[in-house]
């Protein structure tokens, strides 16, 4: 194994609180505090994966995650009765997904990490969007990946191969690093390694889904600094 | 301005001495000492243009620069005599140009710059080379781009108009730094702001070539800590 790659919303940054945060100063803006700002983020991601299967299936070209959110985010705005939303607005709240925050271990994990491997991440998020976050973080990455470098998403199999492809390396030397079940399936038939680590709270307190791992994923750790000492790095 | 984006061979790493003393390394290997390194490194540098002229003809389908690189070096070896080399070792020595050191300046002009900008590489070298060249040096980008995210070879408009897509940014909040008057000529044209720092020793001693300013450039410095110093960073 020469490198890690991972998977980004859930697993290394808490999207949740994130975007909550920034919907519950837009909706105190507006002054609909009426509205639960979790729900809406929520309701925004729940439009993340039927957006890019219109790309993966290839009804539409390969279009920027900065894109989809932008039209999810009026949708769900819509949804909820908020309409005529000053579009300048609209744009800097589509950055909520710049600015989300790692969870407690990463930084810690990762830099224990990168004096072993190499590590990017393998996120459907645009380069703007990771590079943004990267920055604003401090998350020291070695370069960033993603969907938009290889124009396919998760869990197309091209975005899991030309990850490896850019990397010059076999897939088999690059471990897919996710909180998700489903992702490390779709890595594992591509031929990459693979490693779980739970995030138990990405969706809340009644989280039901993704707690434990469901196959013998090569690595198994409760966080990133567990994982690095694991890895032994 | 938003971004800077580097031209990285000459620019940001001393290219010549570095494979030069990668060079030497394996000449004594295997008993050439007579041959120069530096007029090898040389050689190797003079194929790279017509290499990638190939790719930006359509003659041949876009190919990363590792990829030229490695059919360059072998050729270049056969021109000095060289044949039946071990294709591991020309694997190895390929490498060469992922291992190059930056100019005294670079770390620290960039630590400054980077309280201020987005920095990225904007390099004819595909994004395994620019990575694992800023992971030994510990050059700090913000982000891994250059010809490949773009598919496309400076100085063709596309590879400076498709990296100001890929960060979000109109071209005109994106300046390229570059010590050679050509490339910051295809940058102007395409829209971005330019800087010059001159590498007076990038081809040794005798350089003839980008020693001063060809055009009033928007910022013309020294070396990248005055660059810093010029753009208040």
């Amino acid at each position: 194994m020469k490198a890690l790659v991972f998977d980004v919303f859930g697993t290394v940054v808490d999207w949740r609180s994130g975007v909550a945060r920034e919907l519950a100063g837009y909706l105190s803006a507006i002054g609909r505090t009426d509205l639960d700002p979790f729900a809406l983020a929520d309701a925004w991601r729940r439009r993340y994966q039927p957006a890019m299967e219109e790309c993966r299936s290839g009804r539409r070209p390969w279009t920027r995650l900065d894109v989809l959110h932008r039209e999810n985010l009026e949708t769900m705005l819509a949804d909820h009765g908020i309409t005529g939303a000053d579009p300048q607005d609209l744009d800097a709240l589509n950055l909520a997904w710049h600015r989300l925050d790692p969870w407690p271990d990463v930084l810690l994990g990762l830099h224990r990490l990168r004096r072993r491997f190499f590590l990017a991440p393998l996120s459907n998020g645009n380069i703007a969007l990771l590079a943004n976050m990267a920055k604003r973080a401090r998350i020291p990455w070695d370069a960033v990946l993603g969907a938009e470098p290889v124009q396919a998403y998760k869990p197309q199999p091209e975005a899991y191969l030309r990850t490896a492809g850019l990397l010059a390396m076999r897939p088999d030397e690059v471990c897919l690093v996710a909180a998700h079940n489903g992702d490390l399936r779709a890595a594992r038939k591509a031929g990459l390694k693979t490693a779980f680590v739970a995030r138990p709270t990405e969706h809340g307190e009644d989280q039901a889904i993704d707690l434990a791992p469901e196959e013998d994923w090569d690595v198994v750790a409760k966080d990133f600094v567990e994982l690095a000492a694991k890895l032994e790095a």
